[in-house]
């Protein structure tokens, strides 16, 4: 018999009943609803609505519901529609008519809201803490190679030297931008409904402001009809969780070139790589395969959800119910993403002789034109000039350090000894000092600022992580 | 140990191991990758690459592991990456070394691809049946309602006066054309790629068209990187599931609206529909809103998957493993979007006078100005003729039934008596009796035409069930 | 000839020039592009790199070459590849060698992300306005409407009486969180990256700063491989502007609903909707399916630019050309639409004896509930005596209005006869007065801190006007 | 003065004259519509509706008109809503009340449908024909490179040699595909919905099937309503376009791993690429990328107009007019694609000797594996003991080709001479010999099959192209 069956005439199609049923999604939520159901219960206690008595039965049955989830001692039974629902029977079972008062002033459309953006702020919190992982990680890798030399690639074309440090501190950078995009979702998400009732608010003298401390939440919804049918913080999430994966399968996509036996730029630990099921020698970079894959998943809860949302009119559809299954998804996927990346990151072995056979060559040929620059020719014919000078040596089969002064000046006459120094890559990307160039002091005030960052980051996540 | 280890120096990270796993997703496969193995098998003791008892005792211990699968008897072990790798050493765990045979000449790149192309056509065909029965509903409410007028809207304002069987046999259409692309899903599908090995095809001499004979597929594959790269069938079908949820989800509005107090031409069924857990008055279609939101899922499916293989270089990548998840949650969820549809429909009741009441007004105006162009009046003048008797009306507060001859001839002489008969909205609707119209003459051909193509439909899936 | 032609032995092909050129799309970043290249050619002679005349001859034809394109007197060439391209050789072509310097020490890769977010910064602030301009049209619907009563939906069915005061005021809401988000997206677009030059720095001695003052950047960015790749700021912006858009899709989609004959709450003006081409009746709501449907553009946009970054390695490659197809669709959708959809609103007419004619009716059922949940009963129980009496009154063919306290009284002996005061859906919506709720306290606060917020909005946006 | 306005008091405003206006996008339907027009009038004479001469002045002032459009000698005219009403006003404005019996018995919503499927029609034979150019190139590529021996990559690791020729013709089956899809494509576009009307059909006794024919379409539409807010054939087609980008985009990836320096397989003809603005030695891949990223806007061009028409009720709403936007732009996208990865193709150079070098290393392990195998070894163990021997070689720094016999016998007494030359990458990619392999024999049988079904498929668009 389901709780709102007063008007109805049968039960439920047992196919609808399978089909509407969202309680293998939402009954992760346990925690979060019985903490929601507590602190409305002491509320109502609080202002009278349910006797002190009333109020601490509920409480104290709810404790032990909560336990027995825990200890997977809790029968969820086939009409259960979901996890509020099944508490909720549960509940009415184990005390009674007092239990029958726990739904007072309140609704299933603010109660799950409340519930979803408990656990989304828990969530953000802990996803926070991987992505500060990750971060460490990165910061360690280019602690180490703040002098190893490769080539930045544009074009996936060898463009100019750079020290791998810089490399990584990209995404370190990138990582950063993360880290404010999740305190905004957090901020976003840390608005509670309940007291919204259905749709348009209680006539029962609630006090919202004790159950928003009581959970956490650092203010209340303003709207009762917006609060029960918003899922913007649903949303903002996903998309701030699709710009990570997109710098993880950045990343991944990375790795995988570097893996390859024509790069060869690192090889990945036998604990984060797999073989093959017919090719013994084989040695595949699954896993950042599969965080670049997981990546459009994400792309497609974020379609998913935004597209579910479109149309939709005011106040709270049953269309709702189906954010839950991107949300969770996004969260988990996000979360297996950055503990695999941080763990390879951490593990893979750099071939730095590789990469600084790959730096040299062509990619110092902005140098020789800065070099002419310097000497007042303007730099387009500056950059005409090399790129002669470049034709002329692959049609000669020449690298540019194979190349004499008298080679130059036949390209121009403004070349002397000193332009034979700039074939060294190292040279090249030590010049480039100004800031957030790929010069050494630059490496230097990144890796302080953006460590003093991580460690911001992760007290603002402290102070949040009793939430 | 994996199966692939002897090349690597230490066992799997514990983090990368469940990242990498798909067992969770494709332990569904196990039926057709025993079916598989078992068609390889006998092939590879056909032609002599093992001996006839080597094939007879793998095959039967197959069955053996089939059976413990279905009865739960079958123990998943913590390594097990996939059902491929499980099944493969339960089997040597089994029969030792006859069971290291079996995976001669084949990899897991083809071996999965042929795995999924089966289970597909499998799923096309019971979601053939689940259409066909959808249609046969929707066909059973056109035949009852061949003389219940409505009108029909565009922009959701009433247009024209139609038969509610017209209206329904649109429906009947687009399904119709669902039908079709299932059908060509299954063409795409029914190629089979084993054979392929890990991308280059095999040195043993296998003869691949007896192990497709034995698996019902139509033809093998031509090119073996393409065939351990392509999942264009995966595509295919999510898009054509999508075409189909785009149709539901038209019907599913359509329910919603027509449930509304303001509509009031359909209640569903107390079966069919939930109520709420503050407001008792409410009898929600839950059923339609979900169905509604589940297209978006199916969507982000879609973009997921085309998101996942763009730019994949050849050939086969584990990118491709996560292929299954879109494609099994597209499966699920269309299958359960139909079966409840198709119920929902079969037990909503028609509120006749509501729709005939609605149908009136000025939806006939097109009628008038189709008299005056009868009358030799080009149409423009017509309808803007009637333009200004509608908006006279409204300004004077008749509707179009109000009328009499004379108001007609304030507007243009042409009006004569028998104008006054275009008012009744059935009129109307019968008049339309061209080839697609909503006049009689067209429903009943419709209703014949898409009977049959049931029955076809049927017949052809019905040649596909036993495969 | 390109300019970057040197090492080249023939001209780019016909086909692949019209292909990769982006010049119909980036033209509109020609005062961007001139302001970027004034501000870069000002340092460049400030430090010495070119001398002041030449900085000051740049510049003045730089500002030629701007008024020329804006009068339409500048002559695009067929091989200019961008907007860049292009004011840089008309720049040679006017100043000869000076000209040829301003490139030194930047690239294109730096110069066009420099461009594209200061163009957003400038669409942001317009944004902005518009979406301010909205509020304040919502805002007077509120403050117009506080005593018009309306059943609140659920489900699209009548649910419980709300103000359209407040029913406004949840749009109200959500449009406030996009201004939030707008603001957000500033500040990360609020980052000049030009002296990052390829991507790895220059090693020229440049002054970032005084370029990012002049320009009005609130800071440079720290790492030249991430800066020239980043386009985290236009996912970001698109991912607002798809919520944006969610919320105006859901307005649209209750103006299409509200529009129907069936609801008639409201008329559009003739100014704000269009008649049919064979209809005369009708009278549609183009405007608001156009916004409808327009919103799956933006979601469109934000596919597509999550999967193009997918997987791209550093730093710069080609791909990212084609971020501003998205960029400026998106941004050109959403004006659009702010702009209509503010204007629709600011001309409709509201029927409000329809809407007070809907409110009524069981959707004061819950109120009734509350009723015994003063008097003790259980929520749960007295939710079901509700229910069973809406379902005795259904059958019955009586509304709850109708009720005698005989009636109610088979239900439940405790109903009085001051219960039949609930049955008016002014008193209910008024009973809901705790904070966020229809009642009146709540809607005069919500009217002065939306009205806050909005000036408040409008003097962030004011101070950036001028950037 | 609207065509529509009869009913309306007044103007539309003019910001939403521009919002709804769809001229600019559908602008070039102007043949197809004028063609529809025709086959309409000549209809409407044959039948009698209208008088034969008046279908003649219709017909050739329509004539009139097209030339004028081709001219560029119209004049659209601001008020101007789409191509339909344009070229109808000017019908009007030329030969008076003759051209307003032109829109008798049909509506702008069979209108612009039958416009649409007639373009798309003309559009779909013409990417035929540009798929069957590419088709001929890779041919052309295969059939020059039957002995190039390149490593096979599975996870972007060499896996196993295979032939180029193989390699393209992967290719070769996945666009042979398309062409499927493409064809399925156009029996989908070819239904003519004219003679539907607004959705209700028409009462004036028109004669569908001779429009049909006169237009060149196979059948007519079963039903009105269906008819008029049908667009799975743009759904479906956009559907197939982003498979083709798909693979399109994979060619990309490989394009621009293959032009890395590491890779160095390929190197792109100068008119295929094109340089830097400031690293004068680069030749970037532009065009590969480009389409790369191209594919992401397909994918959300099929997001969007999924998107678009998830939960419209039937049957036209304006919604619908957006699907040109998506349809248009994925047309162009993908013939852009289609032609100038045709030409890069075309032009590329083949580095026969990088490849070659990179055939040969640990590529042939599983061909040691296949010889115990063919010694009766347990493939898992003949598996596991080449992965050893790998690991082995690569600590001790050897290559498979620098193995002797003694070597291999480490690991397994049954290696003898012959073994050895298995390591030559040629000798491994002939012996896969089976259907569909790398072998030789399949080369040729692929060859010739594919060549056939280019010459069929042109064929099919050879009679198609009169359309």
């Amino acid at each position: 018999m389901k709780l709102w069956s007063g008007r109805f005439s049968k039960g439920t199609d047992k196919t609808v009943e399978d089909f509407t049923s969202s309680l293998s999604i939402d009954k992760r939520l346990y925690k979060e609803d019985i903490a929601g159901s507590v602190a409305h219960a002491k509320m109502l206690g609080a202002v009278g609505i349910i006797t002190d008595p009333e109020a601490r039965t509920i409480c104290s049955a709810l404790g032990e519901i909560e336990t027995a989830i825990e200890k997977n001692n809790f029968s969820f039974e086939p009409g259960d529609e979901d996890i509020h629902m099944a508490i909720e029977r549960a509940l009415i079972e184990k005390i009674g008519a007092a239990g029958g008062k726990l739904h007072t002033a309140r609704s299933r459309n603010d109660q799950v809201a409340t519930d979803v953006r408990l656990y989304l702020k828990g969530a953000i919190v802990r996803q926070g803490h991987e992505i500060a992982d990750l971060q460490k990680t990165l910061l360690a890798l280019a602690e180490d190679n703040k002098q190893t030399v490769l080539p930045g690639y544009t074009h996936l074309q060898r463009a100019q030297p750079v020290f791998l440090a810089h490399h990584y501190l990209a995404y370190v950078s990138m990582f950063g931008r993360d880290q404010n995009r999740l305190v905004e979702c957090f901020k976003e998400a840390d608005v509670m409904p309940l007291g919204s009732a259905a749709l348009a608010g209680t006539a029962l003298p609630v006090n919202r402001k004790i159950v928003a401390e009581e959970l956490g939440f650092s203010s209340i919804s303003s709207n009762s009809m917006d609060a029960v049918s918003d899922r913007d913080f649903i949303v903002q999430f996903i998309g701030a969780a699709a710009i990570t994966m997109s710098h993880l399968s950045r990343l991944a996509e990375e790795v995988i070139i570097w893996s390859s036996s024509e790069f060869s730029f690192i090889e990945l630990d036998d604990g984060f790589s797999t073989g093959s099921s017919i090719m013994p020698q084989k040695k595949n970079p699954d896993v950042a395969e599969l965080v670049r894959a997981k990546s459009s998943r994400i792309i497609g809860n974020l379609t998913g959800i935004l597209c579910l949302l479109k149309g939709l009119p005011l106040t709270y559809n049953r269309d709702l119910q189906e954010d839950k299954t991107f949300l969770f998804d996004t969260i988990d996927t996000l979360s297996g993403c950055l503990k695999t990346m941080t763990g390879l990151l951490a593990t893979l072995t750099i071939n730095h002789d590789q990469m600084a056979a790959s730096a040299g060559g062509f990619t110092i040929a902005t140098d020789f034109a800065d070099y002419l620059v310097k000497k007042d020719v303007p730099f387009r014919s500056a950059h005409e000039t090399t790129g002669k000078l470049v034709k002329w040596s692959i049609e000669n089969d020449k690298s540019l350090a194979d190349l004499t002064v008298e080679d130059l000046r036949q390209f121009d006459e403004r070349f002397e000894a000193d332009a034979l120094e700039l074939v060294d890559p190292a040279t090249s990307a030590k010049s480039r000092r100004g800031e957030g160039g790929t010069g050494q002091k630059s490496i230097e005030t990144q890796l302080k600022v953006a460590a003093a960052n991580v460690v911001a980051f992760e007290d603002w996540l402290a102070q949040r992580s009793g939430d």
